[in-house]
């Protein structure tokens, strides 16, 4: 015998952002490469306070083993801000805590999806989310899309024509790689047709509280009559990613089932992290702290974009985000992202190029750029050398 | 269209002790069901200055996003802790951190098993492995095992013959259900049989420090010159279970694909538990820690065993674990475990029938006994009562 590897392992890959961001921890380098929210702006005095209190109020309960479906009044809160913010009549029961959005993904894929399985997304979509369902083995076509979303038409003529059709995962709000928004009318279409077809939606939405203007827009599920939308997100934007919190909120007869994948995957998520969230939101001011970052992003947003007007010359075009962590540009068609960045290294800034986010198509002439974890005269100076390098190119 | 979920959901169903932990957390209940550390042990106010340590002097990165394979100087420390402990030959590239080690029980699923692949195992064995494994569709084999571990010449019989063993799953320490410890001779052949036929193991060790007699054993990781033994365990039982932080520790060409899974699964577990336990063991004295609990859980079996000495009457037999959390009862063949439990839980006492712990077999008549979640009185208390509805039975 030898030792052999399951089939599903030919499809993974590493994630070509670690790659990157591991280049990038080079403290000279300016990167907007990371999806990093912005450390200065993490609670660290507050949660000092917080796990003290947890640990005096509760601490053998913090410690100790919990329930897979998460801490009850966690989930109450996830859900009354969830029915607030984004228009969904969400209860309890309907939320799983789940270690980071990213297991959120990966029990998606594990719960729908038959190696074979038809997996729709927006082109270009989130990497993470490819490779968290790659384990599955499926076949992912991508949907065109504009700046207002998924093109309604094009996905009805995929969802009538093509087969075994398991999953549809869509990042309405500031998506990554992106920035782009969906507009309401568009959140209503989607809506329409999927109920027509019955086809589970994974609607992911770790951004959507960040919003620099406009209002908040209703989720998808808002519109869910049928119960076939799958709600995932976090609070590693809004709050930090270290703890690994996220959240599924969805149906019963679907939380069910994420629930005993997640007692067979790890039991469930560290108890006294989510305590220490939900105690946060009870002590503090949650709002408050969301606006407080949503005034530094802003602000780090409209340095890029101005950066970009500025510096950019010729046939360069990029998104100006309304919230969220990124931006987007298009370069010229002959223009090859990989080798850019790798003259950008050079002068010490970093991007990601977008190839990776098609999971099927090959572009090659985009690349993202995040804004949340550089301060603004950084972001100046890496859209000047980037600036530079492009023109050289 | 309707929806359907993927063909693996079918192997999943609840977790029989989950469920009945569930009824049994009425405070009147003498609960031997569960696995659960003594909570009174856990060191609340340690980590309370550790946790305002941790923040203090890494806050942000204890916050922040963090690499897949682990916090560095804590992969260090358990490799070092492991090496001295059971005579492994690990560094620290070695050393995967994960969501406790029900995590790496999933991920040793995912890395190595297509639907259909053999999995040999003890019989019995740990059940939550078997919720793991089962989500990738193998088929499970009982390898027979006597009370100093896997029956060898069994064991080799099935390597010889049977098509596609992707994996052996042992537990040699104080083994979850039976408690029970493969003696020094049998890992020995053991790795032996496992070199010759080169199939991976996972050697899970959550309870191996957790010795109240005797000296250490070596891991089979010990002897295992071609690198085959994927080496898991936890912090659950020697620190607190609500951390969730457990750990791989494998040959490198083997890491990487873990690596690559946790990438799609959840990104790296939480960055602040990770410092905190390291923190822990840099602060305070962790072996001090360790014996504190191995007192306390040497005590909690003594009562047992001595209860059940005194109170059991007729064709009872039980182990008498060296270490560990468990003990294993067995029964008269026509008593049958579920229907005792359903009686006894109107006495309020409850235990895990043993059902569950065989995954091919159909095995009546056994039970698990947990000792280390109650204090001594309510142990001879609980004992006293089972007694008396077996002899009612």
């Amino acid at each position: 015998m030898t030792v052999t590897f399951a089939r599903r392992t030919e499809f993974l890959k590493k994630s070509e952002i670690r790659e990157i961001l591991k280049i990038t921890q080079r403290p000279e380098v300016i990167s907007f490469a990371g999806g990093l929210p912005a450390p200065e702006l993490f609670p660290v005095e507050e949660m000092k306070h917080i796990a003290v209190k947890v640990l005096e109020e509760s601490g053998s309960q913090a410690l100790q083993y919990s329930t897979t479906e998460g801490f009850e009044p966690l989930r109450k809160q996830i859900a009354a801000r969830m029915n607030a913010r984004f228009k969904t009549v969400v209860q309890p029961a309907n939320v799983l805590i789940t270690s980071g959005s990213q297991q959120a993904l990966d029990f998606s894929g594990k719960l729908f999806l038959n190696a074979g399985d038809v997996v729709l997304c927006e082109s270009p979509t989130y990497l993470a989310a490819i490779s968290a369902f790659s384990a599955y083995e499926p076949r992912f076509m991508e949907v065109p899309t504009d700046n207002k979303g998924i093109i309604i038409a094009e996905l009805e003529k995929i969802l009538q024509t093509v087969a075994n059709i398991k999953l549809v995962y869509v990042i309405p709000d500031f998506q990554n790689p992106t920035g782009r928004t969906w507009s309401l009318e568009r959140r209503k279409q989607f809506i329409k047709v999927i109920s027509k077809y019955e086809v589970p939606v994974i609607e992911d939405n770790p951004y959507g509280e960040l919003r620099y203007e406009g209002d908040l827009l209703p989720a998808i599920k808002a519109f869910d009559s049928k119960g076939l939308v799958i709600f995932v997100s976090t609070f590693s934007k809004t709050f930090c990613p270290g703890l690994r919190i996220g959240w599924i909120a969805a149906d019963i007869r679907f939380i069910e089932k994420y629930v005993l994948l997640k007692q067979g995957a790890d039991l469930h998520t560290s108890s006294i992290s989510q305590r220490e969230i939900s105690m946060y939101m009870e002590v503090y001011n949650f709002e408050e702290h969301i606006q407080r970052i949503i005034k530094v992003y802003k602000q780090r947003r409209d340095a890029m974009i101005n950066a970009m007007q500025e510096y950019f010359a010729g046939e360069i075009r990029f998104n100006r985000p309304h919230g969220g962590l990124f931006t987007w540009v298009v370069l010229p068609e002959q223009v090859n992202a990989v080798a850019l960045l790798n003259r950008c290294l050079q002068h010490n800034v970093a991007f990601v190029p977008g190839d990776s986010f098609f999971p099927t198509r090959k572009v090659e002439n985009t690349f993202r750029l995040n804004y949340s974890n550089m301060p603004e005269e950084q972001i100046w100076e890496g859209i000047r050398r980037l600036a530079m390098v492009i023109k050289e190119y």
